[in-house]
């Protein structure tokens, strides 16, 4: 079904057709544009609230600047459905994050008006920084480069840092806050605070303009008095305006806060900011689901992302299955932890800004002062985490697979190199899906094993992963205890099993076999249980272990698989480069065997988004692709299926 | 050559001492802790001028807290020289930054008074906050939690995140800014413009004050005039003093500036900022080196670690060679750069605060419009780098490789995923001596292998390193290169040599052999050259190459060395886990070949400091490590030497 758009809308091939609009359609543009979204949104998916948060602002910048010579940078960039409809992807916006389909995010690959890629937050006001100091170079003195980044987004650490270089640079940039006092979940900490304060009613500037005007009647008591007045002024000048604020205390001028849904006044602000050299930043307000009533007005993190929905009656559509399905990994772990820190008042939980993603959320409620949201700042999360542990407690530190790079550093210096006993795990480890490469957990077995004090460890199924962190909840001195496991659902309706420790460094026999063996890592094993049995069928026999630990890898169980197969598959939902299967073949070579042994799992590429079995299955490490390797080791090819 | 230490300070064998101690005497004794400190630098090196400029910081510190059980976190912890002699670790200073002696930073390890091991930049507060939170959630409402931090150490991101979340914790910590306008390097961002600002002589406070005072004037003029006063009072209240503060925007209580080095003002400052609960930060300005004559006047960088010197003149000692010496790796790449950017107007470069360090001042002053210090902020180093790339230009960003790790998320997520032709230097790769673990650059191969669309590249010598920068100037699409080459000299007096084109991928043969080939990645390939011609000299004919590349590896020269030698040995300065050695054996799985391969690197565990050759013989893949593991693999144990 293709959604057809309103009549503005179907004849915006591009800016260039926007910039015919008279100013006065634009209104009726923003109405259009947003419709198309809600109809598009609700059949197909996607994230929602955010882009209809900023489909004024969209239409202006688009109106104002001469894209895409000018440089118009997202952040994040899951609010770019409006920008991506407007600069020549209306037509295929019903392909958005399918499989071969559009991206749903900006991406350098698919369009020029896609200056900079993203999908993780807090990167724009450094490329687009990058941008303008190129412009200056070159001498370029009318590009305009224009970073859009909300409240939450600011609050990741490169942001800042990003921040206190563009106030000294020097440079044509313009950073518009998008200020909706939400990124997935409701923003935190003191800036978001601070925000709040200066948008209130009584705003900071309502408040600046009343004491000029009280000034100005002040000069009226004489000579004096007028004096007086103007040596109040120059000292008010010099702090209140120069310092009073936390961006032009960082040498930003500051402009707003203005309505971001009044696209005239936008458009005007815009325009006269065009006009205004160096670096500035204009703060927008702006409501999450704008214009779409149950989401302006409902949940805004249901309707983050909400899947698809009725738009008329704004329910959310629900899958209704007829059998009991197994949980989400997330929410095992959630509800997990939680079982866990009922029994050890030791336990917190840390998640940056990802409670609801992660069901951190679950422990937020049930136990509020044991568990933090610390807003975006991965960074942060796991430092504070090792200063937990430095106390005697045992923090739990949630954080996304490939969101855990940003925190890399933290996790060596902070955590392994003090040989600290703190708990990572890592969601969406693995192929993401529909979010794409940004997204993909790809490398976290890489990047964690190769670090001294560190376990890594991956569950292949619920209750592996509920022993797992039991496991990893028991008192130990020392050594960072890593869990991956995928987004989406496992495999055990009946989820709740007992905890039972787990001997770390212990993997686990799931099947005998003749002359091949199958190693797994992690929940993809589950892949291999369908090709074994398969196999089977048909009276091949191949053995499957499920390793359960990359590290310590169990030497054990490895001298058991090459002392009896010549022949061996790796699986991982991970790079194979360096990953688990590399370390069995480091297994292999410090222990002299000799072994046929083939690597499956995320190939040296970036691989786009889909569903994560149309990922596995073109990575070739889904279950049609771990027989085909099977069957090519066994040299049964041309065998009668 | 043990030093005396004053007479005060031999009695002080931890802070109980220190506390015994009138006020009064607390003058005496920080001249005589800072003697203490020249004395022992002069003679055995270290870091200086930062542990100077605490000296009164840290006498207050532990004579107004309690600690060990108060936490005392100290950022960076090259500062820490006073702490360390305070507590506990007086005579045995001597020993500092040497093998198997005392750490130049703080260490959980080494002492109680250690609360949390440093040497990367901007971790305190997140620490000392997870402190702070760990005794609010124990009820611990006395525990004091103090991060002393500098104001280049602020601008790095992971600060910035941890002062958001401090200040809407309502926890008992205390951040000390240590601000005195410099990180090794003078800082540089709008940040420091800031601070400079509120620290000149007419001082925020002073302006502060003067307002308030003019106000009381004003209130002469009558009841009316009362009122407008009260107005703007309130007005400014709510905005010059809750808002007009960078801090207390994030809703810190700020404190200062004061002088940091008046201990007696210092200890009644911290007394009763101890009363006062919640999340605070006071200013201290401080100098640099204070108090030893030529590090306080003269060029701050030289003597943040000058080295050995004589301390009555303040000549720093300088090695005299009688034959013509090899370079640094780092200065090579300082000229090569410009160099090169002399005959390519689109290269640029990028250094996160380390200007000296990398010797990227050497373009910055040649260049400044085309050589940026972007500040402690290797996040935004790389995402500013990658903007640059977009703009067309040719970044090359050097970040030592242990600093790398902060900005990982940023090489994946902005360069390798956008395959944007990003150019990375890798100083520090590798052992860094005597820093330690912190800066060891262990595990870069590993972690950069694993990437897609990333060239990983290290130099035996200096005319390979600018034949890799050469290459990396050249024009091309796509692709991050990066060019990692260790800490110290090359091996090469005369090495300007003339740039040649190097193949991307292809390594080169050092040596033939008969029945074993060592295969070495980087500088590390001299030792094998050394321990290859002794072996010939005795008769035994080992091959060795140069891979040049890790990634993509030269797969025709390895078809040669497996399809000649059934022996291999790897030798890489970085974790075997995952790095080079691994790489190989990922090669030989896949083409199926066997041979006998022995990885040589840095094992599995934390590495302490100590001279690199100290480290690779520790580690076994020094010369003697190299010769015995190929002895061991010919089985030519016992033979005669």
């Amino acid at each position: 079904m293709l959604i057809k758009p309103g009549k503005l809308l179907s004849k915006i091939e591009g800016p260039q057709d926007l910039k015919k609009l008279d100013q006065a359609q634009l209104v009726r543009l923003c109405e259009e544009l947003r419709q198309f979204i809600v109809d598009n949104v609700s059949v197909y998916g996607g994230h929602f609230g955010a882009s209809l948060g900023v489909v004024e602002l969209t239409v202006a910048l688009h109106y104002v600047f001469n894209t895409p010579e000018d440089q118009l940078v997202w952040d994040v960039g899951h609010q770019a459905y409006g920008h991506k409809i407007l600069t020549g992807r209306r037509d295929s916006f019903h392909t958005n994050r399918m499989y071969r389909g559009i991206s749903g995010f900006p991406k350098r690959k698919e369009s020029n008006y896609d200056t900079f890629g993203v999908g993780h937050s807090s990167t724009s006001i450094s490329a687009a920084l990058g941008m303008a100091m190129a412009s200056k170079y070159k001498g370029d003195e009318n590009k305009q480069h224009i970073a859009v980044i909300g409240d939450g987004a600011l609050t990741g650490g490169i942001a800042f840092e990003g921040l206190n270089h563009a106030g000294v640079s020097d440079s044509n940039i313009l950073i518009v806050l998008n200020d909706n006092c939400m990124s997935i979940d409701p923003n935190v900490g003191a800036l978001k605070d601070y925000l709040t304060d200066i948008t209130t009613s009584k705003t900071y500037n309502k408040l600046k303009d009343e004491v000029w005007n009280l000034l100005g009647k002040l000069s009226h008591f004489g000579k004096n008095a007028q004096e007086i007045v103007s040596k109040i002024e120059n000292g008010i000048k010099s702090t209140l305006l120069s310092q009073s604020n936390f961006f032009e205390s960082l040498n930003l001028r500051y402009f707003g806060p203005v309505d971001g849904h009044d696209v005239d006044h936008l458009v005007a602000v815009l325009s006269d900011l065009k006009q205004i050299k160096g670096p500035k930043i204009l703060h927008c307000v702006t409501v999450k689901g704008k214009g779409y009533g149950p989401a302006e007005t409902g949940n805004k993190t249901t309707w983050h992302a909400p899947g698809t929905f009725d738009k008329i009656t704004g329910e959310i559509h629900k899958k209704v299955h007829e059998k009991p399905q197994a949980p989400k990994y997330q929410d095992v772990f959630g509800h997990t932890l939680v079982e866990l820190a009922k029994e050890n008042d030791k336990i917190m939980g840390i998640t940056p800004a990802m409670p609801s993603g992660s069901s951190m959320n679950i422990m937020m409620k049930e136990m509020p002062d044991r568990a933090f949201d610390v807003g975006i700042a991965e960074q942060h999360a796991v430092t504070f985490s090792a200063g937990l542990a430095t106390q005697g407690l045992i923090p739990f530190c949630n954080i996304y697979s490939s969101f855990m790079q940003r925190a890399y550093d933290q996790v060596v210096h902070d955590v392994c190199i003090q040989n600290l006993p703190v708990n990572f795990c890592l969601d969406r480890a693995g192929f993401a899906g529909a979010d794409g490469p940004t997204h993909h957990g790809a490398y976290d077995i890489a990047y964690f094993r190769c670090l001294p004090n560190m376990i890594v460890s991956a569950p292949m199924n619920e209750k592996e992963l509920r022993n797992l962190m039991y496991t990893a909840s028991l008192p130990r001195k020392e050594q960072a205890f890593s869990i991956r496991y995928p987004r989406g659902q496992g495999v055990m309706p009946d989820w709740r099993t007992p905890f039972e420790e787990v001997e770390i460094g212990k993997g686990r026999k799931i099947k005998d076999g003749e002359e091949l063996a199958i190693l797994t890592i992690g929940h993809i094993g589950n892949y291999a249980v369908e090709v074994c049995e398969k196999l089977s069928s048909q009276g091949i026999e191949v053995a499957h272990y499920d390793l359960r630990f990359v590290k310590p890898i169990d030497e054990e169980l490895l001298h058991e698989v090459f002392g009896s197969y010549a022949k061996v598959i790796t699986v991982e939902d991970g790079c194979v480069q360096g990953g688990f299967g590399s370390a069995v073949l480091e297994f292999m070579a410090d222990n002299q065997y000799q072994a046929q042994v083939r690597r499956l799992g995320i190939p040296d590429q970036i691989v786009e988004h889909g569903e994560q079995i149309e990922l596995h299955n073109e990575c070739s490490f889904g279950p049609e692709g771990i027989e085909k390797a099977v069957i090519e080791l066994l040299e049964l090819v041309g065998r009668p299926a």
